[in-house]
């Protein structure tokens, strides 16, 4: 069913101890889309500048992305530059230029307005809350990303949002900091009081937990010998993940658990080469047998 | 079969964000041997001074737990005092005294000799290769764990103790720093070249990771939502680890896999209240009923 993404595109410069590239298409919003396009037809919301020529654009070309929501804006593409540590764990901002992506203000094509799944990545709050009044019909599902800006910055505008959202994706401090909690469990608790029934909780290289008001689910991050690049994992996670809900047309607890494997499936993935290299040549056979190794990394019987 | 722990008996006192306790036995053989007699009989050889009361041993009474091993000598017990942050994953040594630990000379009985699973808790690697000298068959598995303190101070002494083990259970900082690999892959593999062909990465909330020749398992963090004190989680998974495979009796992959299960089952209840405490009133339902609770917040069909 329709999946649709509101979020960034962006030239990334990224610096890793493995490294480093001083331009390569990337954002949340592209992440996402080109991992769930493994699965089903993704609509693109966004902003590039004059900047992102015909050759970025192909990028997306022959790979079930939907770009009539992706805006031309006359003036340069949203730029950042980072510089991960040894661990991979930490990174360090060097440069954000919000370019055109500063008067973002999201515009849904008509033909995106009857979006059954929705992913609302990490975004002023005002604009993901934009994106849902103009869906006609109601989603069957709403996602989001946030992250600590506008906890402390807009948690008001945050609030209004998040009691329109099914699941919440975010990571251990920003589940801390939006909750006031430090247990996970009781912070999901709270988290639920505020809309979104499922949390889920992104850990990086320590995998994913996901907390729904009825199970538990977690997954382990996938052990690689070569981390490349982390950039985009989170949202490679959240495409592969809304990806394959999309396709399957079910939202139980079966489903759910089958998503968080495959929204794994594609984090590791992208973490391989730099950038979305990897997501660029990667076969939906190559998915289906990573999402078998989880479950022998996993597998276990009493 | 005979299962045998070499570590030390101690006085804690221990003060964590849900409270604090002056004085509670501890020590990671007396958590080891607490946890694995729960799955079989254990051999503790370890040694405490004169303050170490009948009241005090007590505490091991009618569980399975042998005591001809524990040596009493004249003095203090080794005394341990501690402070865990808010977030719990990280601790400040306040006070130790070795006391009695300090000229501790582990004498196996003449009953010992014959123990065909071993742990060699985090002593001096000169101690632990001691202990296994005096096995006089060749045990089944020999496991062990170390810190930071001997990879620095003794690197030569620990790398006589590691050919001797199959399995080294250790933390990701201990892991790196003693194979000098950033990457867990290649530093398992480093390690491998060491002797352990079995390398278990304890990550406290985020579970373990086993890194086996020929495959990975990894079990999460057990959710919880009051943690009272994190002391001798490490130390419970290895008792819990290593009493199930001593009753288990096989050391084929499906059996390890189960151990680090039953493993982390002890390691969560060990958090649940202060020091021992949780481990005293345990019972074996309540274990498979939290490890059938891993099998729910793990389990996924592809």
């Amino acid at each position: 069913m329709s999946l649709l993404v509101v979020g960034s595109v962006a030239f990334d410069a990224i610096e890793t101890p493995r490294g480093k590239v001083p331009r390569a298409a990337g954002g949340a919003a592209t992440y996402f889309a080109l991992a769930a396009s493994v699965f089903t037809k993704v609509r693109l919301v966004g902003v590039v500048g004059d900047d992102f020529s015909a050759a970025d654009e192909k990028l997306f070309a022959g790979r079930n992305i939907d770009l009539e929501g992706l805006e031309r804006a006359s003036g340069k593409t949203f730029f950042w530059s980072g510089r991960y540590n040894q661990n991979m764990n930490e990174r360090t901002t060097l440069q954000t230029d919000l370019n055109v992506f500063a008067a973002f203000n999201p515009k849904l094509p008509a033909s995106y307005c009857d979006s059954v799944y929705v992913f609302l990545a990490n975004i002023d709050p005002t604009l993901q809350s934009s994106v849902v009044k103009q869906i006609k019909c109601k989603p069957k599902l709403i996602a989001l990303d946030t992250m600590n800006y506008w906890i402390e910055r807009t948690p008001a505008e945050l609030r209004e949002t998040l009691k329109q959202a099914q699941i919440l994706m975010i990571n251990d401090d920003e589940t801390r900091q939006l909750s006031g909690e430090h247990n996970i469990l009781r912070a999901a608790k709270h988290i639920f009081s505020m809309g979104p029934k499922t949390l889920i909780v992104k850990r990086g290289e320590h995998g994913a937990l996901m907390i729904h008001e009825k199970f538990m689910f977690s997954v382990p991050g996938f052990p690689l010998e070569e981390v490349h690049d982390p950039t985009g994992a989170g949202d490679s996670f959240a495409g592969g993940f809304m990806g394959y809900l999309a396709a399957a047309k079910s939202l139980n607890p079966a489903t759910l658990k089958r998503a968080m494997v495959y929204g794994s499936v594609l984090g590791s993935f992208a973490v391989e080469k730099f950038g979305v290299e990897r997501l660029l040549t990667l076969k939906r056979r190559e998915v289906e047998a990573r999402a078998k190794k989880f479950e022998q990394l996993t597998a276990f019987e009493l």
